[in-house]
């Protein structure tokens, strides 16, 4: 297989070629940054094994998008995946389409509803056309959509670690009302980007909530797939910064619709999930960062107090939550085994 | 004054030396340290100012208790801090009460119901023949209490920091049903134990909730208050880790008992916290740790999202938490001005 | 006293608003952003205390140049200091000089030598005119000088935490040869840029050192002073970053010149540091940047190793190694008490 | 193959599962814990990938000793490593001898000369006796000793990242006199012990040097080595702590013993180090421990100043200079691709 990555030299891209790099069935990569074509790739980033630079086509530098649209042209490219910034993204992407898989990181595929998006973007949908095409990302949910689709909208971090956990619960009836989640995010969920409030002496020693409730852009995209399972639930969402690079946890109250055990909880879990590879099922433990850390793993813990819920998830936010996850598409998409690259062990 | 200050080694006993090391009430200190009694403060702590091991008793040696036993008897001794651990704080405290005020910051004198206690530390109250003679040292919620009070029960960290946004609502009767409080906790909250789960390997680039909804020890005390308040409301109170030193931020969702205005929010705080030196009322900005960080005060931020308030608050947990708060309970005590040797602006 | 800060946005400029803040002989603060004139301090820096935001002349606003230079032309301004950048700062102080006290914190005023300045900064010696009425403000070397001058220019702080271990033995002539000083500094020391090597992500978990050898721009500022003192000596300076946010540790090692002992090298110290209150002299004792964190103070370690004396000095970049010492300046200037204002112990 | 890990539960003994775990040679792993034998693995380390477990013996159990030894002694193991603390590995280690390949990442086999071990670790060498059947495991030096060992004494992380920058140029004659190294360690490298000193709140926001010159037990390690190649040079060598969890960098200087260029140094690196995979010379490029973060390789650069020669080199302390360095001995000495099992690439 041969794949290019849009976006390069992002954090999300960064991890796309460590894992394409591994990857057992991808021989080739197309590695492009508009603003760095030309560069050896390990110049820009030392970190680089030599093995991956040895798969880059261009003998180990970094491609114009014209590369990578030159390939798809003679057909010669399986799959490309784009780390550009939403608004940005789908444009780019759009004349892949039909040549090459399309697999987008960026928020510019996630919405069906284009109000919705417009009222989260601040601007309509790009690419409301090219809609049709694409299908949602969540592998655990969308294995069937996947498997077909041209374009595949890869969620983002904050909906995969808050809507692995309610989905299977949603789907089965068992909670109702205002479903509560606060999420904690590494510092690399916002993206490798020079703004003040992203450097290392604003982020040490801070912890804080932003956009809260219904402010941040990731909550109409867990609200819709959360309505889609139950149309009857609702949403506050909030997320928080908190000084690691790289992790997410979730922790989800919600009403019970109905009174449960946690064996009954632990059913309707492993009705979802049973022998899923990425999904660990931890039962009362809660699950840490550093559980996952550098894995495409998603572990799901719970308790019941009394009529509530609480739900615990943890994600690596660069890998189950964005490149793990878009290299686990490419596996369904082209029938390759799932597990294909992904790491489901933790760093130390 | 004449100060001792039990536990001086910890965190809580490092801050309180520092804070009355430069209070200009306090002109003597006993720092009590039972490991390390005749060691030189600066040996133990390079990190003192000269100026404050110039205010110890003993040459700038750390003493026994004996020492401060010695002081008290000879009613030579204004008040005791005890930053001892729990169960074993009120058995060292008791022999110094009625001869010096009592500042307790463990959990020995902060629940009335004995049978909580109990459940929450798995063994009965330590000393509830004094429970009589102490007060819960909420600082804005309970001055007079104070001002006449034997014993002063520093609250813990997070029910300073959720209490502290949620007590001017349920007084005014604004909020009702089951209160949602989700904390972050820089790591000291946990105290300066030989811990393999504190290590810096451990903790860095790690996140994660523990003892959550009833199940950490401080849920019961923030029941006890928030229902003192009203009586209608419940709790669930979930505790997060991350890998910052010092600081604390809440999120908490309550339902509103009525259509209410983000101002009428507002008056409700205007009326129980005008003028009050330690609370900055922000508004819909969300407060950071680091807003806070190193000073006593607690930032308190909110927003309506339909039928529900959201309520966003920070403290230094060390300062408004612990040491800060006691520090301004002496002040409160002993009708010193309030913020005497306390700090209102954060360190960089 | 009345103070204006050029530069109050960024971090040395932030220490600088929150130490004249509760300076006792400082009444009144203009603090300048030129991007931000006009804002409210405490939107822009909600750490900052209210009392010192009372101080602001402008209604706790940032101010522009034009009111700094206003309230100097009216002999209303005693000191104005400068956290700008250099090759910028010097040409906006010009027009303060003899009208107010410059007290600079960028490298424009530093070095004596006009060709040194050209290699080091690319570019000339901005204003080479104003050179003779400036002092290099090492507080502990130069206090005379700073009595009497227009414009103090205050080191940077690997000059600062590298000569004061260096100076006292350079000048009893106690080693010779090649210098060889290894330094690491916190985050802040690189200054509030929007750059991608300052992010959080690229600099938690990671270090490095940087420009070695004579290649940073402090190592000829280090050489002037140390060659000032003695003729002979050479110097290799390497700085590294390592993920703290504030702080400084230097590692020296020099060939002695005699067989000397510890107690020595000792004597050496006390002959120039004897109740100097900035200085900690600990012996075999190896500081840490804990040791000095918030406060003022440089703590300074010796061992001998055969033929060779290791030295090892800590200090806070934002203090001792940048504003702390432009106060301390300051209070040397106005025969104010050397200390008002500085702390000497360390935050937890 | 069959291996087994004793000290499964520390830092390196967590990383050698997950490096044996993944290693395409190594088919059942025995995973020893003397305190937590019995114990499902991914209950103590839940980071544990599930394949990783399923190489267990004894169905993702931790072992005993006993068990090890009872694999040892019906010929079924190939090799065994210990992460055990020095003083006590030897012991434990010495009845594995000769029945399979120890490879021991203490001290205990390290230092040939039995009256510097003694002052180095304050007690005589464990097992003089067995020091004939060992080699010192510097895999790119000791090649041919490996492949013919009973017992392999992997270097520590300090030797490691020390050495191979500087092994080259003595071997080469090209540096004399006094070689001043200083290196900077992730907390890691102090292993997972439950001391105050290593807690999250002592070690974040903190930086220094400690056990200077000749007094770290690491000195006298690199001074074995490094006088072996010339025994004309000298060693004082400083480590320091900084706030990280993984990662080592060196910076040393020499002193030139004639006129070289840095083409020179260059062909002196190629010349020993040509083709190995994981040595990257970066030439005057700086490494920073992020290039090799999760690696096992060694990234070297080099400058010149004048007469002297300025070296800098990067590891994770907790792969090249621990456990992935002890992987690429096993696999040398059974003659397995050096590489099997083992990153050059950096985790982002």
């Amino acid at each position: 297989m041969k794949a290019a990555v849009l976006g390069a030299t992002g954090y999300a891209g960064m991890v796309l070629l460590r894992l394409l790099g591994e990857h057992p069935e991808v021989k080739e990569i197309i590695a492009v940054s508009s603003s760095q074509a030309g560069q050896p790739a390990r110049d820009v980033d030392p970190g680089l094994s030599p093995s991956v630079a040895a798969k880059m086509s261009s003998g180990g530098k970094l491609a114009s998008v014209d590369e990578a649209a030159k390939a798809a042209g003679a057909r010669g490219l399986d799959v490309i995946f784009s780390a550009l910034p939403h608004l940005k993204s789908a444009e780019i992407c759009a004349p892949f389409v039909g040549k090459a898989v399309v697999i987008d990181l960026s928020a510019d595929f996630r919405l069906r509803d284009t109000a919705v998006f417009a009222r989260a973007y601040g601007t309509p949908l790009p690419r409301p056309d090219l809609m049709m095409k694409s299908v949602y990302g969540l592998a655990e949910w969308h294995a069937d959509g996947i498997r077909a689709a041209d374009i595949i909208a890869v969620p983002g971090c904050y909906p995969t670690c808050t809507l692995l956990p309610l989905l299977p619960l949603a789907k089965a009836g068992l909670i109702r009302g205002t479903v509560i989640a606060n999420a904690i995010s590494g510092i690399s969920g916002a993206g490798r980007k020079e703004k003040t409030d992203l450097l290392f002496v604003e982020r040490s020693e801070n912890a804080n909530a932003y956009d809260p409730g219904t402010s941040h852009r990731h909550a109409p995209e867990i609200s819709q797939e959360l309505t889609a399972a139950d149309g009857s639930l609702s949403l506050l969402f909030t997320p928080h910064m908190a000084p690691l690079r790289r992790g997410m946890v979730t922790t989800t109250v919600a009403e019970l619709s109905r009174t449960v055990t946690t064996e009954d909880i632990a059913a309707a879990y492993r009705a979802s999930y049973g022998g899923r590879p990425f999904i660990s099922l931890v039962g009362s433990r809660v699950p840490q960062t550093r559980d996952v850390r550098g894995s495409n793993r998603c572990d799901i813990g719970w308790r019941i107090e009394g009529q509530h819920l609480m739900l615990f998830s943890a994600i690596d936010n660069l890998m189950k939550g964005a490149s793990g996850q878009a290299v686990q598409d490419m596996n369904i998409r082209f029938g390759i085994d799932e597990c294909a690259g992904l790491p489901t062990g933790a760093e130390l």
